[in-house]
């Protein structure tokens, strides 16, 4: 079969039946002007050729597309896949599609992604940042064309939008206080690179944590991790080999939770006797780990409910808003056996 | 800002400079018939007005949209985002964006993600079914609408499309072989409903496996698992309660391990001393639970990448085939403590 032939059209219904193109057209959108046999007769044609509407003329119609795109820098972790699982089910219920990109983490990618999401006229964009991107052009652009924006998690604060996060610089705070409370002083900090907003948050708590209790700060301790895995496992394992080796890690991302456990069981090191682990993690496996990992967890499905709402507001309301708001939402610590105290 | 300024076209291109529409039409599209002069102001003034192409009216000159569809139950499992990573892989190096949507298991949910792409004018569906689907007019449909489509994992033998699979009936036999070798004889399964291909294809792995060794497979010990979480714990526990307790449990999907370790750990039962457990898994954690889960490895990745080159082979060649093909890729099974050799 040639390809031309496969998008039915109104011209295609109109030719069957030799009726006009405005005729047809006005009988699929059930015009008064039209008599109901006409209807019936192009609504049968239209449904034996498998005729879909163009979804650009309906949406010049009904000037919306009923389309909201996604960017995530991956959806395989639980963070992304929950906080999707959230604006699906808002979006959902409210008659709105969700596309979903994934810029793997580069800026090239992302870029290309909302470029394409734009062309694809959607009504809004949420994102979530890539590690690599440092310049935000791409999203400023999308405001410049009116196009709705809220950004969750990774989000950039100069750029004039809805931002919905979780309570970053506690959730660290907290896990890295915990750590210090059961008898850990020599605390490392395993992280993201240092221009995502999350990072600086959450290094924020760690710092302070540490300080309250008058403990050192060491920057060769504070390690912000590449995204390649080999790489991150080296940089793990330095540390670790080190004279001075600390007596915990504090994880800062949830992909480098399994990383670090490979490593440390790889050397052959006991958790918590030789170094006790705390970590960012929405993984409903924590506790099966050997030893059951003590987690920072985020209100992830409920940061997408949050997203989609603040969207489709913006959409509903022809993108205008009195004020941009950020929303922040509580992390909750799960200790386990990882964090034991330290005997 | 009023909604309806928010897409620029060729319009406010040739009003802003006094041009006719085709004449910024034909120097949009760089052709001879205009001079350089007018193509350099007509470019500059559509990049000043962040002009960007109709893509319905793009695919239409190019007869591509260049988008490949891609339906899967459920994101936030090891199977779907490593098969999306791969078919993403291939979709890029070729100059194709994928557009992901999930069905959540739900027959409605995936024929309404069907019918959106097809209105989308998708090049291409690349499909994973859903537990609840038993009819598939929305395949056929798709099919006759001449949109090339492949299936993965949880295919339907009676579409006529490629399919790219996994050995799920060899992935279960050598698991439960393997179990039947660690002395444990009474081997329960747990595996999702019927309806499915994967599902099929595992339980006749169970049985002839269980079949080799002369030993009795027991209606009551295959559970087909509910999609709901708490109706899965609750016939896994009913198992696990029962006065004729079987010995090993053969979890055939990914998402029961979790809930099947659940239930075993809040009974107080040991694994692998009371009940000896082994999986479908393509979680990179297995090692790491407690104790490490002997699992089925799948060549997900592969398998998304199969799946993309067979769609984009059908793409380029106008949907023209000589004949379907199944590919099939090969799992390997990976032994940890869960099944360690009953004493």
């Amino acid at each position: 079969m040639d390809n031309s032939q496969r998008i039915v059209t109104i011209k295609d219904i109109a030719q069957e039946l030799k009726l006009s193109v405005s005729t047809v057209s006005r009988a699929l959108r059930d015009s008064a002007e039209i008599k109901l046999e006409t209807k019936m007769l192009v609504k049968e044609v239209a449904a034996r050729l498998h005729y879909t509407p163009n979804p650009i003329a309906l949406s010049l119609k009904e000037k919306r597309s009923k389309i909201i795109g996604v960017i995530v820098p991956e959806i395989a972790n639980n963070f992304s896949s929950n906080t999707i699982a959230g604006i699906e089910d808002i979006a959902y219920k409210k008659g709105y599609h969700v596309l979903i990109f994934q810029s793997h983490e580069k800026y090239e990618r992302e870029k290309e992604n909302v470029q394409l999401l734009v062309s694809r006229r959607i009504d809004g964009l949420i994102i979530s940042l890539a590690n690599e991107t440092q310049c935000y052009d791409h999203l400023t652009d999308t405001i410049d064309k009116n196009i709705p924006l809220v950004m969750f998690d990774r989000v950039c604060h100069s750029i004039n939008a809805h931002k919905v996060i979780t309570n970053d610089y506690f959730g660290a705070y907290n896990g890295v206080e915990h750590l210090i409370q059961q008898g850990y002083h020599n605390i490392a900090l395993i992280t993201l690179p240092l221009n995502l907003s999350i990072t600086q948050n959450r290094l924020n708590g760690y710092k302070d944590a540490m300080k309250k209790y008058n403990l050192p700060v060491r920057d060769e301790w504070i390690i912000h991790s590449p995204i390649d895995v080999v790489c991150s496992e080296m940089t793990i394992r330095r540390i670790l080999e080190s004279d001075n080796r600390p007596d915990a890690i504090f994880i800062s991302a949830e992909r480098l939770n399994i990383i670090c456990i490979k490593v440390i069981k790889e050397m052959g090191l006991r958790i918590p006797e030789d170094i006790a682990i705390a970590g960012f993690s929405d993984n409903p496996i924590t506790p099966y780990l050997a030893p059951a990992l003590t987690s920072v967890k985020q209100p992830t499905f409920n940061v997408g409910q949050k997203a989609a709402e603040l969207i489709i507001e913006l959409i509903e309301n022809n993108n205008t808003t009195t004020q941009y708001r950020t929303i922040q939402l509580d992390t909750a610590l799960d200790i386990q056996a990882s964090s034991r105290r330290r005997q």
